[in-house]
């Protein structure tokens, strides 16, 4: 067996995830995903900013382009929820984020498969030599249990 | 770059699953466990017992053994949480969970690492020919995502 059947396990692993999570957002309203998944906890709009931001950050990290929502990080992920920053609305995150999906998928489904394998980019060539597996598909692998992680959080809104 | 990298990369996630779930397990006491995620959702050691009994499924499913609780699957699988079954108390599912971890390690710690490219025992020979993608560490990684999944919504509880 080839490399290439763990690869596809691992890019179906990130499909399936894609898929669950859609259909979970698909149930949440605009006005839903407003609320906390839980008391005093993270709201739905800024799991889903969040996660959405982490994935745009993949495309300069596996060298797949620019982001498309560059100021998504500030206000997603280096800001914490409800610290006041100005926040799109709940239709635009949900934008954001099947954009950010759409342009990721097309992006890896160009990407030639043993490039998985080359190192991402904030690894140093020479740490990539002493640690092989910090390749890109390690990064694909962390990025769906992350958002496994926030998807287990906003399916309490459904 | 051998086989071997991809497959370490994914017991990997395995491992830092457990670590990141366990850290946050250590921060809920025994009572808190007993409280729902969120408003009328599962119990947070409904979801323990849930994610102990699918790791302890795993044992047969990838022929490391028999499971070490054949009962948890019905009361934490089959039956949904609240349905009025007799529950273990909190300590005893945090040491099930504990133990079938325990054990679920030792068993892939001796595993060839060749053997994770194999058939799992729910799939057929024939089914696996064509779909050879079916293997052992497709099943470990689905059951990494599902126990981020359920870890993000009893981390709710911290």
């Amino acid at each position: 067996m080839s490399n290439n059947n763990e690869i596809k396990i691992a890019l179906k692993s990130w499909e399936n995830e894609q898929t669950r999570f859609n259909k979970v957002l698909d149930k949440i309203s605009d006005e839903t995903l407003l609320q906390e998944v839980a008391p005093a906890k993270n709201t739905g709009i800024y799991l889903l900013g969040h996660l959405a931001a982490v994935t745009d950050a993949m495309m300069p990290l596996l060298g797949l382009g620019q982001k498309l929502y560059p100021d998504a990080e500030k206000i997603f992920i280096t800001t914490p929820d409800k610290a006041g920053q100005a926040m799109p609305t709940a239709a635009e995150v949900k934008t954001m984020f099947a954009k950010v999906n759409t342009a990721f998928s097309e992006a890896i489904k160009n990407m030639p498969e043993e490039e998985w394998l080359h190192k991402h980019n904030s690894v140093s060539a020479e740490d990539f030599a002493k640690e092989p597996h910090r390749n890109k598909l390690s990064v694909l692998l962390s990025r769906t249990v992350h958002q496994a992680y926030h998807g287990g959080q906003i399916s309490l809104l459904v």
